[in-house]
């Protein structure tokens, strides 16, 4: 039964032309044996067809005693072993990381193409790891100027005043302006890499039931999986 | 900093007219005291501006030990005080539930609007109960046909073959349409109501710092609470 992945059931509402009383079966065509390689190319669509956030993900993190959080983060990085994030170290996640460095991500991409409605979703579970700022150095530099001066003045989710939070962020950007500079990286900015233990893919369709292909990792470094075919 | 709900940094990329060199500080404009109302103003805007998946959200449930998980699922259904998902009773997560009633849900809603880019976020954490399938009904018989096939003949996350699958979907498929019959619900077919004692929005739009309200549930029945505004 696939109301987990069933996201697909609102086509009729959301621009398919598929009649409501059609059914299918979606399949996903992959010959390879690399999980990696197919998220490449679902990513590589998502973009291409000009969704708003295609490096958006869901990222779920718990206490050691077993309290979930989860929250929208950006993909930084794509390495061969793992998925790259950036965030700041004070933070909620980053403390349940410290004591349970575990981690589960979701991506969504829904789309409309050629008159079907499309969706595709990509679970990773894994463990994750700490990077090395340096390593991650080409992330911090693309961040536009916002965002530079957001990691200087946000201390993320701590209280703040919005009139205060204002004059701070002015001050800092007018000094960018006045001095042409760019805000360096604090030091609480953390990068992560997880590194996936197992990668799902489900695909749907208009009104075709979602086809699974789980994929389960029997190395530690990423690079051996073993793939099966799974119920929606 | 906003790595966390960082999800607007790409907005030059995306189609957004602001310069990159911009900067700002967003606001959320909500003069109310209960969250549910916010979400429904926002939910209901991701609705209006024809997004494909408004529904879609992000769940995530973890082990007693500190497993983490997540998925995408609909939400099927807003009451007063939680919102209710269906899945199968056989899943991961059911699993997950059983021994460690407690969700995180996470929405995004990304889109375009009047020459900007908008990001909305809204984040619920809470415990997870057991609705009884006769209070779902009406969630049962607005599910489109496949979905009702899909619900029947799918053992959520259970190894299967394509074509065997195949095969069944067809001979369900052409029963229902020789017979004039939709399938019936199977009793595997659970709902879940997550009650929030946690809501947070989050707003960024362009090249705009994003704005947080935090939401603390004071009672157990989702009715008082305590409102903060926090740093990105």
């Amino acid at each position: 039964m696939g109301q987990e992945n069933g996201l697909n059931d609102k086509n009729a509402q959301n621009g398919s032309d598929k009649a409501e009383t059609e059914s299918g079966l979606a399949r996903i065509e992959f010959s390879g044996s690399n999980p990696f390689q197919l998220f490449r190319e679902w990513h590589g669509e998502a973009r291409e067809v000009n969704l708003v956030s295609p490096d958006a993900l869901c990222f779920s993190t718990c206490s050691k005693d077993g309290v979930p959080s989860s929250r929208h983060m950006l993909l930084r990085r794509l390495d061969d072993d793992g998925f790259v994030l950036m965030t700041d170290g004070r933070s909620r996640k980053s403390n349940e990381i410290a004591e349970n460095p575990l981690g589960s991500l979701a991506f969504l991409w829904s789309f409309r193409k050629d008159g079907s409605i499309i969706n595709r979703q990509v679970r990773i579970d894994g463990r994750v790891e700490d990077l090395p700022q340096s390593s991650c150095q080409e992330i911090w530099e693309r961040e536009p100027l916002y965002c530079k001066i957001r990691a200087n003045i946000c201390d993320q989710g701590r209280p703040v005043d919005w009139e205060d939070h204002k004059r701070i962020h002015d001050s800092w950007y007018e000094e960018c302006l006045r001095e042409n500079t760019v805000p360096t990286i604090p030091d609480h900015v953390v990068y992560y890499k997880v590194i996936p233990t197992f990668m799902e893919f489900y695909l749907a369709h208009d009104n075709f039931i979602g086809d699974r292909l789980a994929f389960h990792c029997t190395d530690k470094d990423a690079k051996v999986w073993k793939m099966g075919r799974i119920a929606a």
